[in-house]
């Protein structure tokens, strides 16, 4: 990255030496998992350079943004809505949890046994090294587990811009009228901040917007479906990664280019891997970047991973907006209809997401499922076993794996990785 | 306990050869804890007479009161209210939740990192080992932390009476809504369940009978206050454990009795320990019976518990409901009054709880307070930190303890707690 960008993360109050550690440290993860395969799409080109320029020229992006009055809101969960911070002229982002940094700070704040994405979301505050948090007027939590609601508590002495959305526990009407009203006042939060009036006009700007991102990875996903895989595990989790740090209209556009190029290369019967390789669906907690160590050990392991079930990806951008309301209430009725669908596991019962699952296996022609469980992720780890259980009843092989952001792990998780592929062959 | 039990006991379907097993431990446990203990008052009798029989008379008289057409309803937490329950004139019993059970069984229906309290509520239904919980004509679950929320979700598979109550994360005009609809879907499924309409005259006997239990605790509590303490911490947690299992008149009657004789003590400036003894506040999770861990710790370490800030203590018992209303309605907003008042760590921010243990710590003349957390409870130990901060910045000493229901732990606990009361000499 250019040495430009230097002042920009000393204005934003980086620490340079730790900063640069990290970047480090991701350039040469991301040149030995990413730039290490073979046959890429070329599309993958522009992803490449996002890699490269994620703290850098994106960066520059947002801080021409804030100086051209534009505010920036960052956020660490798929129910805040994208849609309404763009109808107030904002740009959301989310907010770096994906390793392990600062660790000993982090834990005299939060216990040992907190999930790592968690964990991680404090080291990169406390670190200094998060350009996105440093860069942000509004940061927005959110309570969904036990660990991120509590953990907001102690943030908010970290930050002094800190804003907490409820959500609810249950898919009741009680519920949704609770998602509601927290939509509601997220859009008046929003608004002061801006001080941009949301109309309907703008609303269904943002609805289309996120839309067209969300249809430009359900396009992808349907690509994914192929065998031989037209792109790798690896490259479709890294797509649905950038969807959070993007400009929206250059994501969509760069996704369907990447498309298709893949409609190409399965009309020619071209993949990444050869045809019969055992194909996988990653299912459970969002792996944030730069956490590639899953789809790093799958397809090392001769599987290819064939759809996320996950807040970073289908979870996360399964349904569209209905964009047909004419008023800002019908169209915010649409918006709370859609995120009142995501089928997170802090929901009680949540039996829509053994459906989803199910219903990728099937999509996707999944030979098996990885249940992919961060460490002390109470939600995700009690609704495994029911999960399994259920898949196996159905004859779905299923792989429960429990881990966290350290390597230590990578040696055992390969051989039961490994173990698990020759099972699906 | 008489062998007319052991039908009873086959009846309920409890598995007869675990049981003993469970009872023989219990009692071992029980005579080397409790009765172990010197100038105990008199009035404890009471209370020993209950532990020798919790699993036979008290179990005789709720199969008794079966028979005679009152429901029995089983629960695992203080936001059930018990007010509700006796005007449906049906009974309320807390569940077994204080002792590991059939842990292998668990541990493939829950993950192995599950707090030792939820296993426990898991053990004792797989291992068919609690009365309370075969006699439940309806068990109620409640939406409080991710652990139970989504256990109760398997635990649905296990028994065929299962109700959740949804709970609130935030005290907002939202929260207290939500926590009155789901009061009143209680109410409602409690008077299905039995057949009694909850008339006035019904819910001001069922306020003022709980109302009682309270205020003899609240009696209690404060006596604890003295210098020499008349009571050890063992029996005040003692009698906040039965609090949850025995006939609600009879409870009061016999705590009130102990008042009398711990008045007279004082007055006579007798103690179960020397005056001086250093004196701690406990703080966090429940412990529930045989959960008898930390205060014997605390107690053999030379220290004496003055109070428990906890579910199973005054954060489950502080507040009186408002009995003076005249119709259903009033007297419901003021159950909800009163329970929206609990400052479980739940809800977020909460800090009317560091307020109620510096409270605590002030009334009770506490030398430091022992902060109690079950591994891998999120809430309680995401809490610990801000409180133990808090506390020392007050100059109060504070020690966070994190364990569980087994005794591997216990030299190191002993340990820590001795080096604690040390520094509090």
């Amino acid at each position: 990255m250019s040495d430009d960008y230097r002042q920009m993360w000393k204005e934003l109050g980086l620490d340079l030496d730790a900063h640069d550690a990290l970047l480090g440290v991701l350039g040469q993860a991301y040149q030995d998992i990413y730039l290490a395969q073979k046959q890429r799409p070329e599309g993958m080109g522009y992803f490449d350079f996002v890699m490269s320029e994620v703290h850098g020229l994106r960066i520059k992006e947002l801080v021409d943004e804030k100086a051209a009055g534009r505010k920036i809101v960052g956020s660490y969960c798929v129910f805040v809505p994208e849609e309404i911070v763009l109808a107030a002229n904002a740009t959301l982002v989310g907010l770096c949890s994906g390793a392990d940094f600062a660790t000993e700070d982090v834990e005299r704040m939060l216990p040992r046994n907190t999930c790592a994405l968690i964990k991680s979301s404090f080291g990169f505050k406390l670190g200094k090294v998060c350009p996105y948090l440093e860069s942000a007027d509004m940061i927005v939590g959110e309570n969904t587990c036990d660990g991120k609601k509590k953990a907001y508590e102690s943030l908010a002495g970290l930050v002094d811009n800190l804003y907490v959305m409820d959500l609810p526990q249950v898919k009741s009407e009680n519920g949704k009228a609770l998602l509601k009203a927290e939509f509601l006042r997220f859009k008046a939060a929003v608004e002061k901040l801006t001080g941009v009036t949301i109309t309907a006009e703008r609303l269904k700007d943002g609805i289309q917007t996120v839309n067209a991102k969300r249809a430009a990875l359900h396009r992808l996903s349907a690509l994914r479906k192929t065998d031989p895989a037209p792109v790798s595990g690896l490259d479709g989790l890294l797509v649905n990664q950038v969807f959070f740090y993007d400009n929206p209209a250059r994501f969509t556009a760069s996704v369907n280019k990447i498309c298709d190029e893949l409609e190409k290369r399965i009309a020619a019967e071209e993949g990444v891997f050869a045809k019969k390789t055992p194909r996988i669906l990653v299912s459970g907690c969002p792996q944030a970047v730069p956490n590639w160590k899953l789809p790093m050990i799958v397809e090392t392991a001769g599987a290819v991973i064939v759809g996320e079930e996950s807040c970073v990806g289908e979870r996360g951008t399964r349904n569209l907006t209905d964009d047909s309301g004419q008023t800002v209430e019908e169209m915010l009725d649409a918006i709370v209809d859609r995120y009142f669908q995501v089928d997170c596991a802090i929901f009680t019962p949540n039996p829509d997401r053994l459906d989803h699952i199910q219903q990728m296996v099937a999509e996707t022609k999944a030979d098996g499922v990885i249940h992919y469980g961060l460490q002390f992720c109470q939600p995700y780890l009690m609704e495994s076993i029911p999960v399994e259980k259920a898949l196996e009843d159905r004859q779905i092989p299923c792989l429960r794996l429990e881990t966290d952001y350290s390597m230590e792990d990578v040696g055992q998780l390969k051989t039961r990785v490994e173990a698990f592929v020759e099972q699906l062959r």
